[in-house]
């Protein structure tokens, strides 16, 4: 019990039982105290980013983690801004999702209660600190955080904001903890802790998912890769095509929604790679492509088998032409993460059976990959997006962070 | 790959994609193919529960044990009348959930769809292998199932017929899989196919389900154990008490949603306790109470902090008597399984306090523990109980087979 991580996990635990039954009007009181803290505390938290990016310029930080850890006054505002959202959100929590009377008279509700204590494993980005705190608290849950070694100063001054909060608003420390440490160790203590935490959310790297999973013996929601395709099919307005394979690959790279493979028809495949590949390379995209694909654009590099089944994060594209809309699909299948995959095509059959048989968390008719995402699905704010098929899949809201209940009402029946 | 657990369960996996899209039609047609084939092979699955019977009885085991691995005509009737139930049912694959239209034009559905490949680690009762081999195929999933070594031959004589009947309707041989091995080695080996297998639903024990949790790579639904209380409130209607404890104690000791302790408000102990004594005593229940307890019921037997925590399964119980309905929600958070609490109050406010504040998937006011069950709940079926938070809590049915899908429809939509 000196452990550090099994006493804050024991914290975490305790403290769930008063979110349990926290009124609407507690939790958003709770919100808003540590929006006004963020608030009148941004410099602290600056200053602290601050050292935490001069630390990691140090051990020679990517551009683009670098990007993800910075913290400015815009992205305070922004969490701010997201705060005030999650405040304006309906509270899941008593939610009556069923109601029955049965034969015998009992009354039968199922409604929505609090998963309890919810563990969150997560790396750069210092926000999640902020937005996943403040999801889990609406919906009565205590919190048990685990960030980025780049972010731990930053991590820490916004945890000091939300107990200054939970202060303020006399709710216990123990709502939020936070893992001050570093080592990978604390990882393999915390998905231990079944006798304290409900559920652990691992967001990020496949090894980070794998390590959570092979370890844990408290239930996981797997925040994993997204390898996502983009299929043209023939018949397909090319035209459209070539704008939303351009957007799934370059409006944002480094997302999970974002199309790492491009599949083509063979029947369209002459007309629509050259186009595509002007685009993207264009756009500074590296592209790799089958033999059949190198036939038509000659200058693509060639594509390994590991290819298929890597996120690459990256302005890379593998580029695969198919024979059929049954190959485009067996290789999503196959291949993909079962994130975000999308279908252009004309034919309505085509796309009705692209969305029916590829099994993935969600599957797109004409449209781009990158709209997998809580706001873009209008739940308003999210947790993260699921890649596993238990409990939730998808982007996660604040229904997602609940569990349910029966309530059974009598007058004093008993079974025969 | 060599080893036939690894081997069944990639069997599962590729069926799974053929069951993935199935039209409930064939999963119907398949359905009745196993009715068939059961009526008319029953003689020889008796023939081998006989054998299993004979051999059991070689290694004593007990009576209640034993009553759960018999099959008779009447028993085999019930599996028939179970399938022909399931048959009934909707179809859940395919239902839409939500729907939406975003501002941008993109429709999205979420909608059911099958979790895939299953995996069903049960004991003794070889009923299981058919009920939970037709929820599963109803709701479009492949199963890998691992039943007690006791009814070893029976369940291999069930499993023969299934695959008769898969044949019979040209669905492939691994849509149901069975491991045929006694060794625990097997469910370690199952437990870790990531790769092949959606989920694992492991029934029985608190070993049991350790011994999954602690191991598996793969998402676990626990069915574990429940140590439900009925606690007898001030004011309570006293004949109605006795009859609900009563009722929850006696009628089946030997399932998980029975009553194994029993709380009592101080202010109502010194009439209620006499009672119920009398009654449990007469149906051969030993009773251990606590030293108040012992104070009423003189001949009890005390009790230690182990029982609090314990389900025993049998003609058991330990009471308490509480100061408040406080005393007696925090003594059931805290020692209780989360399966099944009641509450018998004359009080309104009391019991709602009660089913807001006790952290169970079922929560009862005035009524028996009892009732937690897929048929008394209207599921129609059930594949077990669940007792942890996520994806299903309290009795499964088809739904909770289930996973998810996002399908989004456009006409060309891109992410700004």
């Amino acid at each position: 019990m000196n452990d550090p991580v099994v006493s804050k996990a024991s914290a975490v635990k305790a403290a769930s039982a008063v979110l349990y039954n926290c009124t609407t009007s507690r939790k958003n009181r709770l919100l808003r105290a540590i929006r006004e803290r963020l608030g009148s505390e941004a410099s602290s938290v600056l200053r602290e980013n601050e050292a935490d990016r001069v630390h990691a310029a140090d051990l020679g930080l990517s551009s683009v983690l670098m990007d993800r850890l910075t913290l400015n006054e815009k992205r305070i505002r922004q969490m701010m801004d997201g705060i005030r959202d999650i405040i304006a959100l309906p509270d899941p929590i008593g939610t009556v999702l069923e109601r029955q009377r049965r034969p015998n008279g009992l009354r039968i509700e199922k409604v929505r209660v609090p998963l309890g204590a919810v563990g969150i494993i997560y790396e750069s980005r210092p926000n999640v600190t902020i937005d996943a705190s403040s999801l889990c608290l609406k919906s009565g849950n205590a919190v048990l955080l685990r960030g980025g070694s780049e972010a731990i100063r930053t991590n820490r001054s916004l945890v000091r904001i939300i107990k200054l909060a939970l202060e303020d608003v006399d709710l216990p420390p123990g709502c939020v903890e936070f893992i001050d440490s570093t080592e990978r160790s604390a990882v393999l203590t915390m998905v231990k802790q079944g006798n304290f935490l409900d559920v652990i959310i691992p967001r990020g790297s496949q090894q980070l998912i794998q390590l959570v999973q092979e370890n844990s013996t408290v239930p996981v929601i797997a925040h994993g890769e997204g390898n996502c395709h983009v299929f043209v099919d023939s018949p397909a307005d090319i035209a459209k095509a070539v704008e939303i394979v351009y957007n799934a690959k370059v409006q944002r790279p480094s997302v999970c929604n974002a199309a790492e493979k491009l599949l083509v028809h063979e029947k369209i495949a002459g007309k629509f790679l050259p186009q595509i590949a002007e685009r993207l390379s264009h756009a500074g995209v590296l592209i790799k492509g089958d033999e059949r694909t190198r036939t038509i654009i000659t200058n693509a590099s060639p594509v390994s088998d590991v290819d298929w089944r890597t996120e690459y994060l990256d302005l890379v594209i593998a580029v695969r032409v198919v024979s059929s809309l049954d190959g485009a699909i067996a290789h999503i299948n196959k291949f993909g993460s079962h994130h975000s995959d999308a279908i252009v095509t004309a034919a309505k059959a085509h796309g009705e059976r692209f969305v029916r048989e590829v099994d993935s968390a969600a599957v797109y008719i004409n449209a781009s990959t990158r709209f997998t995402d809580g706001f873009e699905f209008g739940l308003g704010a999210e947790i993260g997006i699921s890649t596993q098929k238990l409990h939730a899949r998808g982007p996660m809201g604040l229904s997602e962070l609940t569990s349910t209940k029966f309530i059974v009402r009598g007058s004093g029946q008993i079974r025969e």
